[in-house]
């Protein structure tokens, strides 16, 4: 029996990278926690030609994925590849081989997540995918084992990094969303294609994979609502400014009575919640639990080597399975049917900037529509504008079903009085609310 | 074979009443975790017959820790009694009878943590204390599971409550010192006797924990430097609040060339560290590692439930070891010799206060002074006070090391234009740096 551990690796890419690093320069750690040596072995790359930054030593680089995952000697393939089918069918081909499989998917995940878990069970495999949420924070770890004993109520994360620079720097810096992304994608932390990010698919998909361990239940990526920041302006991040809001992308899970709501939207948070501290790239899980109150989880969420550390807290937890016999049984099995909450039963607050005709009377025309929906005023900030006679109102709301807030939304704009709904938002007022 | 976990709990206070009400409102998760009941046995308590306001149902109540300690039917023990001695021999003889423990003494395993170990080591027993480090939050497991595979050099954290309250509404509400303690006890945030608060003892012993894990050493609490808020004055606050920091009571744990540093005192942050924004009773430790970067773990820091939650974390892990056959095999094992940096080789900022005599040519003396042991400034407040025609004069300086910011402190008050040195504080800047 080989007294170390081969690791197939399949991509070599910025995460790929890392991993190979960080597998050299912290052997004598890794030797110490799983009393072995741990050897990459096998690399799948597109191009075995292609010159690199990194060292690579003796590890063989292929183009042929069957050189990895039909090689006997290869106890774990880390998935760092990227994309949907290809590496989805490499996945369920090395798990099929009986071969531990660690991910940074979370495309994958997000998507079949569930099937690929079943298959892990039923080749007593394990299937992990710590580095696919938030980079190097430690969060699935954090839901599934630090805070097992708790009923998790509430979920908000800051989870793309490329929308939290880009807000970051609008509200620090008044850039414009253009130019602040322009920022971004020149210090690369935006792609030069960054729909993905801004309109925030990328967080939808780490949303739905941690409302699935949050809340036990089979969250498909279609149940996740999502906004992005793409129509988000300065003068709502200023406005809110002085109401006390600092604005984030923020996912948000919620279970209540066995009935859930995932979304992703731009959203006004309180200065005191702490998730409005997490700035530029940073990204951050803030979750809720009826017994622990609120705890957060902060670090940088994506990069090579951050990203590398959960690819190999994942390893270690694999090799120390391994050592004890007892892999394939980390499975988390569903308690729940899924069950969406209807526009009726979610609640929040909501941030609304309209522009109102100069008239006598107009804002009581406002005031008497909310009245008769019940919706009553938490905030309230008038200022005139030179311009055609019109004043600019934006009024937060207090806490407010969806499903009135959007009857609201509809019968404003039927009102004469009214020129225009500029903007709304939602808002999460004081974390201890 | 009994198809349920039984538990005998030491103790009925704050924790032990928040682990009954825990296991009794969560149970459906737990089955569902750990597929079995688990059901709290007899508990040890001082008197059998006082008025509690839990439900404990069926559950026995004794004064003899013998009816749990040689109760073959129990399987776990929770030492949740707090105090040295006592705690100490009962976890001894429910180690030696085979007994897996969990605790949320942080006094004990501040003290006797590796001795302890051991001893489960031998029995093939877990020990665990993630409930010992800051109540609810994850930070143990954090460490050790979730950022194994890096080498982590810095640790910082906010680790006592009471002090952090007391500091919070010092800074925010301009309260005095005495003021603000007295409100934290009256809020029961602090204890009627605060000593071990406020002096940072309670922080020192969560802080050798952590040290323990992070740096796989064996801390001894007496290596950790201790100093105390007692004397922090709302007047430092407020200098530094000019200059762009808070002050909080800060446990630092560095690990440079396997040499270790560990201390608590207070410490001015700049506001752009993310734990400055960790206010009032919460606590959070900020990580720095190698690979992963700033990782920052945040929550509440004591209270019932909240550590009944980490105490059942690790009933979770138990529980889940014993269906796999694998208790006993988590023991963090030291890997280096504790070696302690010298004066000379633990290096900071330092903000410092003095009066100096309102003569020309008194700052020059100063700076001279400064000069001449190769210390520069980074920052410098001069305002001039009304009395005795003296100047308040605010010094933050560049990196120095301890031992010649000393020889800098002897040296100023030897000069006869300075009037005295106030005060003087460790400062962390930007946490980029």
């Amino acid at each position: 029996m080989k007294n170390y551990i081969s690791i197939g690796l399949l991509g070599l890419g910025t995460v790929g990278s890392g991993v190979v690093q960080l597998i050299k320069n912290h052997q004598e750690e890794l030797v110490h926690q799983v009393g072995c040596e741990v050897k990459v072995k096998s690399i799948l790359v597109r191009d075995v030609e292609k010159e690199r930054d990194i060292q690579i030593g003796q590890t063989h680089l292929t183009t042929d994925p069957n050189e990895l995952l039909k090689d006997p000697e290869i106890d774990i393939v880390i998935e760092v590849i990227g994309g949907i089918e290809e590496a989805r069918e490499h996945i369920i081909q090395a798990l099929e081989a009986k071969k531990h499989v660690v991910t940074a998917n979370k495309d994958l995940i997000a998507l079949y997540g569930p099937e690929l878990q079943q298959k892990a069970l039923e080749n007593n495999c394990d299937l992990f995918y710590e580095a696919s949420v938030a980079g190097g924070i430690p969060i699935l770890r954090g839901l599934s084992d630090g805070l097992v004993s708790d009923r998790i109520q509430k979920l908000m994360g800051i989870v793309n990094g490329t929308t939290n620079y880009i807000l970051t720097k609008m509200d620090e810096d008044g850039l414009s969303y253009e130019t602040a992304l322009k920022e971004a994608q020149d210090l690369g932390f935006a792609e030069s294609d960054p729909t993905s990010d801004v309109e925030g698919l990328d967080a939808a998909r780490k949303m739905a994979i941690l409302a699935r361990l949050a809340f036990f239940t089979n969250v498909n990526l279609e149940d996740v609502e999502v906004s992005g920041i793409s129509n988000v302006s300065v003068e709502d991040l200023n406005y809110g400014k002085k109401l006390g809001y600092v604005m984030k992308l923020i996912g948000y899970a919620h279970m209540e009575n066995q009935q859930l709501e995932v979304n992703v939207q731009p959203t006004f948070l309180s200065k005191s919640h702490p998730l409005a501290a997490v700035k530029n790239e940073y990204n951050a899980i803030y979750v809720n639990g009826e017994a622990v109150g609120e705890t957060m989880f902060y670090g940088p969420g994506a990069g090579s080597l951050p990203t590398a550390t959960a690819v190999m807290s994942d390893v270690v937890a694999v090799i120390k399975n391994m050592r004890l016999g007892v892999n394939g049984k980390s499975f988390i099995k569903p308690r729940f049917e899924r069950v969406l909450k209807t526009p009726a039963q979610r609640f929040g607050q909501y941030y609304f900037r309209l522009h109102l005709k100069d008239q006598v009377g107009a804002f009581s025309k406002i005031t008497t529509l909310f009245n008769e929906l019940d919706i009553s005023f938490e905030k309230i900030l008038q200022t005139p504008i030179s311009k055609n006679e019109l004043a600019e109102i934006i009024i937060v709301t207090h806490n407010v079903s969806m499903e009135r807030f959007e009857r609201a939304l509809m019968e404003l704009r039927d009102l004469s009085v009214v020129e225009e709904v500029i903007s709304y938002y939602r808002v999460e007022g004081d974390a201890k609310k």
